[in-house]
């Protein structure tokens, strides 16, 4: 209890002084929907294990999560498939992006790990082949595990993905041309997309990722979501792999498992502690948000709150 | 105390285990002298921050270190140098031993992390650079934060490692031409091979990571090795970076910040609990030690003294 | 005239030499239209710029001509656009199949040159831009080139091409994402596949090529195709980029301008004197006709009518 | 004869138009030594072969051969070991200067053709493995294949580019590591430098170029150099890796088998028919002589002399 007012103060103040400083870098604007955005946004929404909750800016406005979405496209596949997903995707960081495509030849199709485009694709695959109604079981899933109804996609953002996403389209293809694709491309693709158009507030997120922090999560109607080694897992691929060619940058400076989207939103949680979500959506050169690193980064040094 | 008891418990148990299973895997067996090393070695040492240490097995018996000792150069060179170091190398996972060579050509001969050979070549070149004696100077540094003083490395080794190491050669030589080697390439590489011929036991190699592990450390003399924020960042690349291609399944499987080496030693940590380290010679496909890898898994499960 | 009936004598001797040999390789499998073919077919069809003419074996019965018709897309863009075209596509050889991505990514998206299938796909797109009924048009081109007809595509191998072609879908949407592909990449993925369909005999070859080997050559209406430094370009690309991986292999032991496909069809000339055209539906394992390599090896080596 | 009267015509008239216009691009400046020369000496030679020579501008005056040596040293290496010499070293093109270390990873240290650096690297040490005295002995040959007695190479040029070759002892220690380099990478090394550095004049070029385009050319004791089918194979290589990322370009404009060199030679030779060098010192983005590049096409487009 004490800590957490100890937290509420840093975190406000850190959000005054992240606040008035610059704000730089460029919103994503390959996705015609997202360069829609106001680039002023700054949200952040703090969660302790115990349900001590903390918000700030704009911590309750939905926003396009991208691929934080991955995480959760993960944990289920990961729930329905156990550890044999790991015949499918490999959990090593993939170094960079440009040696994606090169990778996937070497590996013969194995997409290094789940986060990048590739490896979650494949994760998408898995849960086309297991959900009935794919979309729509994932959304339930969401809102099951957040205890947040009122969680969807954006079809205009989907769409704006589709149409500008041939890269995509290419790296699909090309997986499914050795044989780790099972279902359509064209399928996939259209999950994939919609999956990452989730729109979510900073407090939903935090509430979203709880599950992998406290090793006591359950459901309402009482399942745990992951076992205890399951969670640790994604965690420890979330500490790798989770902010593209920045991952060793934000593990080094910032020091907690996290995910980070286009859309400018950073999900990362300190195991066993609590959940943190921030939003801004200018993004730095690796495309990570700017102020979201930049407001981490001084948070963790700041509370010793890092796990290193 | 009681965590101690039960922990010494824990060691001895797994031990046992891993000791019944089957040896699998080879020893290096590219550097000729290392070839010689009886395979059925194993020793495990345990230090917690309080000094309360446990060993088993061969774990008074010296052994060729190898790449564990590019932690140490790294944290010396960090202490002398301080942030600029990571001006002349990155901090990012190599993805994959395979890409090493066009990675430095794409990236202008900054390799991507201090651990991959090329990265630990650019920091014995600025060892090299601030040095008097450069190999003398380091081992003084290395027994100072051991509190050992009977560390040596092996000129045999060294010298069985110059002989076939044509691929670091060109490695070495290849980063020159970028101009990220000041000395020349011959000079570098006699220390690189030197430093990674020291010679510890597991015993030696605990107390010599404690500094990274307790924040309240201490040399002879009083001063302290690196500040806070400077372990937790050599910490966190150890994480990410410390296993090869293999530190993904590292983070996942054992989660702790560690460092492997091709003479079968593993050197780990919990920040601000412990430190432990493992030999077994022979090496997993990755070049980790098989039973390293094992027993560390085992422990951390067994133990949930994993970070995440 | 003393030349042609020595040829002929020639021709007719190697022909009986490499069929009595044993027939290695394996048909193309991953088409599966392909797969059907007869794998002991072997033809062979001379054709000197004075329109000597002379076949034996299947020399007359149609195949899957395949990437050969990359060529003929080659000389009507060529025609259409004019040197404007090399801004699109390159004209160096590509090192090797497992570099193509890779170099995509390096050279933005312009592919090395207009016979790789990501080259061939620029021209195709070129070509969808100019004609009204892109693949009809593209018919009677060949047809008034070759004076012949009965020239037409397989709609069976198109698709069986299409259903199976992950790789090339990825290729033409990764090259779209560079913005070298102007038109959808799934209308130029169907003019693609069609043209690499078309069939034609070793006769219709020989007849087709007449133009590239003939400074002289006219349409039936009296045109000329390309002016003799356009043809002359091209036969140099065919030079050093028309077999693959074996290019180098084909200059070196064949030394003539020359084009594979994967139906087991080859095309060459030599400038000034003749074409020749050989169909032996086993390839090796660069891709190319086995018997059609070793049967112009032989032709050019006892004729000494090579260009080197 | 008349033929030859036309094309000292030509020969002269091209050689005004060059010299007036722009002279463009760089000397070679990562060699010292070479930095020095006058950006301004210009020079062609022309020999058929039936000795009729024709010289023009600095043609006399000699110049630093660098690569164009490596043909040479070729053919030496293929009359000593025969076709063997194809197990070791690659004809096919290497695609980009980019990719040359990823090669020879994925081909084991076999390099793609003999004319990239480290195919020239292993054609020295198949040399030095069979030559008593390696550079005397070479230069021996090459003064015998030429006719010229006063042929050595340059000891500065050659420290030079020792002093500054960082990445060619890179290169030749990589293939050392795949066992593809037999004698020690310093040997190879000292002899690659020193052919490189050998000096010629443009005529002395066409003098030592002969004996591959002229089938009946003999030395003075009488002998052949290579038959018919090596002289051939040689020339094939030259047409498709003679001008590194330019050869492709190279084919298609000027259409002959050649060799450049940094020092701003080239020099060409149609089969049958002629020799012809040419020495401007400014080299273009590919590294190929600027002014040679451009005589080269104007000659044989004006004269219709190239073989396709």
């Amino acid at each position: 209890m004490e800590n957490f007012t100890n937290n509420k103060r840093v975190l406000q103040e850190i959000y005054q002084i992240v606040a008035l400083q610059e704000n730089e870098g460029d919103i994503a604007n390959y996705i015609p929907e997202l360069a829609k955005v106001n680039p002023e946004r700054f949200g952040v929404s703090f969660l302790s294990i115990n349900n001590e909750e903390f918000g700030i800016g704009d911590w309750q406005t939905k926003f396009s999560i991208q691929s934080i979405s991955k995480v959760l496209s993960l944990s289920l596949a990961y729930k329905i498939v156990g550890d044999k997903i790991w015949e499918r995707v490999g959990v090593e960081p993939s170094g960079s992006a440009f040696n994606s495509l090169v990778q996937l030849e070497t590996d013969n199709g194995i997409p290094r790990n789940p986060f990048i485009n590739g490896g979650a694709m494949v994760i998408c695959d898995v849960l086309i082949s297991h959900l009935k109604n794919p979309i729509n079981d994932f959304l339930d899933y969401v809102r099951e595990i957040s205890y947040c109804k009122d969680i969807y996609f954006s079809e205009s953002v989907a769409k704006s993905e589709a149409s500008a996403g041939y890269r995509n389209i290419a790296l699909c293809n090309f997986i499914k041309s050795f044989g780790n694709i099972k279902n359509q491309p064209n399928e996939v693709l259209d999950f994939y997309f919609k999956m990452c158009s989730i729109e979510m507030s900073c407090q939903e997120l935090t509430k979203t990722f709880l599950f992998l922090a406290n090793s006591k999560f359950r459901t309402a109607s009482g399942d745990i979501v992951l076992n205890l080694g399951q969670a640790k897992r994604i965690n420890a691929i979330m500490q790798t792999c989770g902010f593209y060619d920045e991952s060793g940058e934000f593990s080094f400076k910032v020091g907690l498992p996290g995910k980070s989207g286009v859309g400018g939103g950073i999900a990362a949680l300190y195991p066993g502690k609590y959940c943190i979500a921030v939003w801004s959506p200018k993004l730095n050169k690796k495309g990570n948000s700017y102020r979201g690193m930049k407001f981490l980064e001084l948070f963790t040094s700041e509370t010793q709150l890092s796990i290193f």
